[in-house]
């Protein structure tokens, strides 16, 4: 378990699942923050269990947890979220849960240790604890907008995604905070896959504080939305980076749509495509499927305008097929894995691609991942 | 290659893929129809080049293969469709396709070894060859349809297939004809999926003998229809089982829906989803993943309502988690696989998921295969 405590309370904007299929503490999380009008005094994480697929006795339990935070912060039950991420179909040990609870909340501090205990605790098959942080001027002062989040399996976030918390000490009217969430998401958790899967559970808050009158305002709001874009991209991409089995990060670049949504629809589609994650996962750059994938995305695009490259490779224009270094492609994805397994290093660990459709102006990114053996055997053998 | 050669001309109907990267042969197949009012004397297939994504220079290509089909067969280029499967991006070598056509037109018969030549002929990465044929009465008299196919990877048709050859002996008119090969293919090539990926080359071409005024009518066309769709279904489960590094078949029965479109949905959502493939391939009754597939869906779904079942295990009712025999469940799925690989046993080779929805009448059945690591192998190692 982790908790976020906010005091006084935090002003509280969510993206949540789309899913028709939602865990108890989603349901709970929309209710709180109807009751509440958008204050949070405390958010409650838990991994291991989702409380999803759970009937009424995980709805019991979502109350019950609610009720012991509420308790031990001095809150209001409608000034508290619950977030739960682990396996669908099984209720928690709510006796453990209530004990914690305390303990958890108890335990809150504000020192750079805490945070990485806490993105730690969130985990479930995750690799690596994600967090993000960025600063910059709004009307002139400085922000900090500060994140955690969990997720490398049943990402494909649609409208919201895995478990993500984004904390910011600007001062913001609620519709406003609200906007600026929900646009960042849609540039970040929105634009990532590992597996096409829609996860029950999938919530993203955002925490900041509120004033009426005096808070941020005109040209500020768009220098917040940048560094909470920011800092959800960054996040976002941590999680596509740690996709279940991954050995490297893709990001796809569509360029020349028609309006913003098509490259979207395109780059989320290629980004997705089995096909092409099992082509980079054998660093082999099979564009074929590139252009197959983009040609059935749902919008319209035209093969006789259209470009592919992978890193500074051109293997397509204007529908053509291009004599290109296949050696010298495949090398630039075996160099980017190497990259990241690395860990770190200046050349960056990104295999990017390139779809320009030469239909318009818009542009979109998506990132995904590799498709391994190894994604088959963690979910060949998670459950039982 | 492989022919399907019709005298007197045939009278064909076709579901094309709806993708906007099509291949050279569809965009000529698509013109063939429309000059040849669906007059077709004989169908080429190739396979080991897809003839997509190889610009104007394909469409060449498509264009001398045509000419020397029609050459061979004696009949005009727009009674002959051409119809290619294999890697896209890569032009076929023109000259061995001319030298080859008459040899493959003159080899043309009409015995039981001459299917299983063609269908053979047909194959890439499938290790099974897929035939199919149904009788039945129709308007009092027999009728037989047969039908080759092939597709194990890149499957997740949209208002098509990958390539699928129907014959018929009855006389149908074209209109009628088409709309029974039409809603054939909804039932059943468009009920598969294994990986998500829509192909550049999906076609279905049905073929039989047109007549205007004495053939199959009234009662006739549900008694054909009804055969047609046996026979695409047939071909369609064949697809599904020898999916690329499939060890089993699932097949997923949507119950109560509100709508067949929103059965069909919640159908072919669960089928394809990797979290659920993965399980099955861990033999896994990992059913929050089929709650969680159903949910995600995009059509209105209540977990309140919903009953989950593998083969005879219930494993959810009502939104209810059961207490169920884990290993019963993991049992039957291990005996359907056995089965599988034994080629033919009297309990059934297919593991059954149901999803009740209890919110209407409607029903639809969607057939996949499970996630392997041999799926990642092949996909990692095609191209190159």
């Amino acid at each position: 378990m982790a908790a976020i405590v906010a005091s006084p309370p935090a002003t509280a904007a969510a993206v949540m699942t789309q899913s028709y299929v939602r865990a108890a503490p989603v349901y709970a999380a929309e209710a709180a923050l109807a009751a509440g009008e958008g204050r949070v005094a405390a958010v409650l994480v838990n991994s291991g269990q989702a409380n999803a697929g759970t009937g009424r006795g995980g709805v019991e339990d979502c109350e019950r947890t609610v009720r012991a935070v509420a308790a031990a912060v001095g809150c209001g039950e409608e000034n508290v979220l619950v977030a739960s991420t682990g396996m669908i179909g099984k209720r928690f040990d709510i006796g453990i849960m209530e004990r914690g609870v305390p303990e958890v909340i108890g335990n809150v501090g504000g020192g750079r240790e805490d945070g990485v205990r806490a993105a730690q605790a969130i985990m479930t098959t995750d690799l690596k604890r994600k967090e993000a942080a960025f600063r910059g001027m709004v009307n002139g002062k400085e922000v900090v907008v500060g994140g955690m989040c969990k997720g490398s399996g049943m990402i494909h976030p649609d409208m919201a995604t895995m478990l993500a918390f984004v904390t910011c000490d600007a001062q913001v009217e609620r519709g406003l905070w609200q906007g600026i969430i929900g646009r960042a998401a849609d540039r970040s958790f929105n634009m990532i896959t590992v597996d096409g899967d829609t996860s029950t559970n999938d919530v993203l808050f955002g925490l900041c504080h509120e004033v009426k009158d005096a808070g941020i305002g005109g040209e500020g709001v768009e220098e917040l939305e940048a560094i909470v874009t920011a800092t959800c991209v960054d996040l976002a991409k941590q999680i596509a980076r740690d996709g279940e089995g991954a050995t490297v990060l893709m990001e796809v670049r569509v360029t020349g749509a028609a309006s913003e949504s098509d490259a979207r629809a395109v780059a989320r589609t290629v980004a997705g495509s089995s096909l092409l994650k099992a082509a980079v996962h054998g660093r082999d750059p099979n564009w074929g499927r590139i252009a197959a994938a983009a040609g059935r995305a749902g919008v319209k695009v035209v093969a006789e305008t259209m470009m592919v490259t992978i890193g500074e490779t051109v293997l397509m224009i204007d529908g053509e097929p291009v004599e290109y270094d296949a050696a010298a492609a495949s090398g630039y994805m075996k160099a980017k894995a190497a990259c990241g397994e690395a860990g770190y290093c200046s050349e960056g660990d990104t295999v990017v691609i390139e779809v320009g459709l030469g239909m318009g102006e818009a542009t979109a990114t998506a990132w995904g991942c590799d498709l391994s053996k190894e994604y088959v055997a963690i979910n060949s053998e998670y459950s039982t």
